[in-house]
């Protein structure tokens, strides 16, 4: 059977690139930048003031002189005015150009201003306090951003400041959600005594959603002909197949024939796991993917986060997440020797450690037990006792 | 001064209940459920197949009764049929309600089918095993999710799963992004050698839509009359006015004047902490609350962190959330006696521990290392010296 890790491996050598669109860098938030961001002038622009007060040349202050007529008054996004004698001031505000004939400023709590005059009461006065050098964070052209980051409000704000109205991002792929069964009603409906409503689908397009992506959800009833037409139109329309269940050796499961029927080549089928050992993967001529996920909500939910997702960063070029560690707090034991994703609630703790408290809930039919816990431990197969105090992987979903 | 903690305090002692609405089940992802959610069965709502295969009766098994006729198929979703003899099976699907004339599945992979007999070649069987019976997960009437959730995934698939197609959420608060100074342009436009673009406006909107919220942003010239009118209009409209800038000691900075005028009341002014201590904090007899942070970019985002989105949590009556620990990953100074707000890089280690790593740019006007980091530690006013090795609280913004 795959294991856990070459599973990765394969669908991770299926990467497509989607092309790029250039978006209103406001609606960017979420998306992977495909340009570099680059300083359109020096960061800061110019010598700014960082304190309300007044601008004396230091020259001054070696003279001895600690009292000054104020020449004039100038604001930010002020032209600079200039003084003529050492012993004038420019009453300046923070965010201000520093003009060319001072070079220090002493802020306004430490001065004091009467009748046109201000005194500093201060000692402590170094040349050219309280301003911030133009270039001093980037000089002019300076990449500020990569191309392949994920764009945050750090990154927006960056966009903002060098005037970048626009952004080219990733374009993403298209993701249809596939369930099938006639077991499954849709949310408005009432189940039949025998039935039960379709959640994992919903359930898929909200993580999706998290991740900027707006999936279609179509289901599938149990006929072979129509479960061929319907997945033969999505395998042309979209990109990425999403299925939950029909993929077991089921009499109605009739996905797996008509994925073969289709020709699309099947990468891996059960993985080396619980939840979610019948996991399917495969490609189709045209580049585009088939995830095809058990039914059970919790192993379509650990799929989806460890081997969706994570295909999806590296399609888009994210770097690699960086691996999260967290140590597990009561022993657990798992017999089977196949990778055991445990359900567990993380906490950090005052030595900076990450906590795992297993809840593990009634298996991976059960769903109840996901709103409860925030990520799953990866016990490795090779191993049967887990001891508290281990440290292990996480795959965190919160 | 008020220190961070007195500041959090008075913050949270300002919270207002905005109502409820309803909403479609598929558009409240992010939001804060104001309702219970119940199992309206139980769950499962049946004893359910947990694997294909065939349906039997234990007692066969202890008669020693190990081939089967195969009676009938029974698919998800079928009414379920029986058995009349022993010696007959049902070849059963995975998520079909289990027959009451039968009690154990086997599964296919254990099953010789030929010529309609099923012939059982393993040895090791328990009586009612691949079954998930009723109501072991929930009973009836249960609550799966409690009022004052966030809405995750997990919760998403709560509510289609017991067929709420709508669900009641807390109403969010209307707020306002205010921008302020001649010295700042839009970001199409191109700013004089002696002006900024306003990023902070679109930094603040970003993190505040990645909490659901959607902000209006305005702008005010430095014009005492109109920053008045302004402010009054906002603190008319808006449940909650985001400042950045214009509430330092600068002659321009009309805006103090504007909110005494209008009879906002000022909570606390100036908060000794580094970056963001010019903070100031009011309230109006509407409720309406005022946020007004410096104009530096890190000291908005700052503050907009620890201080908006803690209260936003509040007030919406989520949880607090749990602390985040860090440890220190190399020897840091701060002298002065106010708490610094220290931008690090974080990483998991091996240990289960998060480590941070800091990267300091140039101080409060420096947004282009926000890009670089994801967290602020947290560093006491109490202290100078921190130490490689200690662990401190984190604000983690990524």
């Amino acid at each position: 059977m795959t294991t856990v890790e070459e599973a990765g491996k394969l669908i991770l050598a299926q990467l497509k690139d989607y092309g790029t669109e250039s978006l209103p860098f406001e609606q960017a938030l979420g998306r992977v930048l495909a340009e570099a961001i680059k300083a359109d002038r020096d960061l800061p622009p110019f010598n700014r003031v960082t304190m309300d007060g007044i601008a004396i040349n230091y020259q001054a202050v070696e003279n001895g002189i600690l009292t000054f007529k104020i020449k004039a008054t100038q604001a930010a996004g002020d032209e600079p005015v200039a003084i003529d004698e050492l012993d004038e001031c420019i009453e300046i505000m923070t965010g201000a150009v520093i003009p060319a004939s001072v070079n220090t400023v002493i802020r306004y709590e430490d001065v004091a201003i009467r009748a046109g005059l201000a005194s500093i009461h201060v000692r402590d006065i170094k040349h050219g306090q309280n301003l911030h050098l133009q270039g001093t964070d980037k000089k002019q052209g300076a990449v500020l951003a990569e191309p392949g980051l994920l764009i945050t409000p750090a990154i927006i704000s960056l966009a903002a400041s060098v005037g970048k109205t626009h952004l080219l991002v990733k374009k993403l792929p298209r993701v249809v959600i596939i369930s099938s069964g006639d077991e499954l009603v849709d949310v408005h409906e009432t189940p039949s005594p025998y039935q039960i409503r379709k959640s994992n689908s919903y359930t898929v397009k909200a993580v999706l959603q998290q991740h900027s992506l707006q999936p279609d959800i179509i289901h599938i009833p149990d006929d072979p002909a129509i479960t061929k037409t319907q997945i033969q139109q999505c395998l042309q329309n979209y990109d990425v197949l999403l299925l939950s269940g029909g993929i077991s050796m089921g009499k109605f499961d009739y996905i797996p024939q008509a994925l073969e029927d289709l020709q699309v080549e099947k990468v891996f089928h059960k993985v080396a796991q619980r939840p979610g050992k019948p996991f399917w993967f495969g490609r189709y001529q045209s580049g585009a993917v088939v995830f095809a996920f058990p039914g059970n909500p919790v192993a379509t939910f650990m799929c989806l986060h460890r081997y969706f997702l994570t295909w999806l960063r590296a399609t888009l070029g994210l770097p690699e997440q960086l691996p999260v560690y967290a140590v597990l707090n009561r022993d657990f034991q798992f017999q089977p020797p196949i990778q055991y994703f445990l359900q567990v609630k993380l906490q950090s703790n005052p030595q900076g450690q990450l906590m795992a408290s297993p809840i593990e809930g009634n298996g991976s039919g059960d769903f109840a037990n996901l709103a409860d816990t925030d990520a799953f431990l990866e016990l490795p197969a090779e191993k049967s006792d887990f001891k508290k105090g281990e440290v292990f992987k996480v795959l965190r979903f919160d």
